[in-house]
């Protein structure tokens, strides 16, 4: 799974359903970082009411949205135990700086260009 | 205001407010967005019920996620006249697709490194 694909253009339920907003800026330390981020979105993908990540990266900033099904979703990925050992890794290597917002999807469109 | 700051990892009023959520795919045409996203980013700030926006590009591949007071704030800035006429020429020039969720901010958590 590639990171800067956005793969929510087109197979996402409508809403109502979860979002979690991670915004992130990095620390100088990149040591494992691209495969542990890589490896979180494959594994967050094998979560019950995974529906879908954004995720997109610009130097040290970075945006990720994940979609779920609902909040017992979200709350048993945050406490899924590997996630878990690189939230604390995230916390003392990774980032100087995150926040996480929970945020549920009222509404939404899309435009897709036609050729 | 740089389009690639995370302005909203302090400013931020206690949830509940509202987001918006933009996911893009750029098409091939440059000419003028740079300009006009980063004039969006100043009028959208200056728009009432604005709270701050995070916006990151990697490659084709975009999101933007502004905050907003309420969900009347969001209509108001989506019916702007200027912010209109940039609407529809982001679908004819500037967009190959893009989804907009609008989703109601529930809880948030930051974290900050100390120095």
């Amino acid at each position: 799974m590639k990171s800067n694909q956005l793969k929510c253009l087109t197979d996402l339920p409508e809403p109502p359903y979860f979002s979690v907003i991670f915004t992130s800026l990095r620390s100088d330390v990149t040591d494992a970082y691209a495969e542990t981020a890589e490896r979180m979105l494959e594994l967050a993908a094998q979560q019950v009411g995974f529906l879908g990540v954004d995720s997109v990266r610009q130097e040290k900033t970075g945006i990720t949205v994940s979609y779920w099904k609902d909040e017992q979703s979200i709350l048993m990925w945050k406490q899924q135990m590997e996630h878990q050992a690189v939230q604390s890794r995230g916390k003392s290597h990774w980032y100087d700086e995150y926040t996480v917002r929970i945020a549920k999807v009222e509404r939404s469109y899309s435009f897709v260009k036609e050729n």
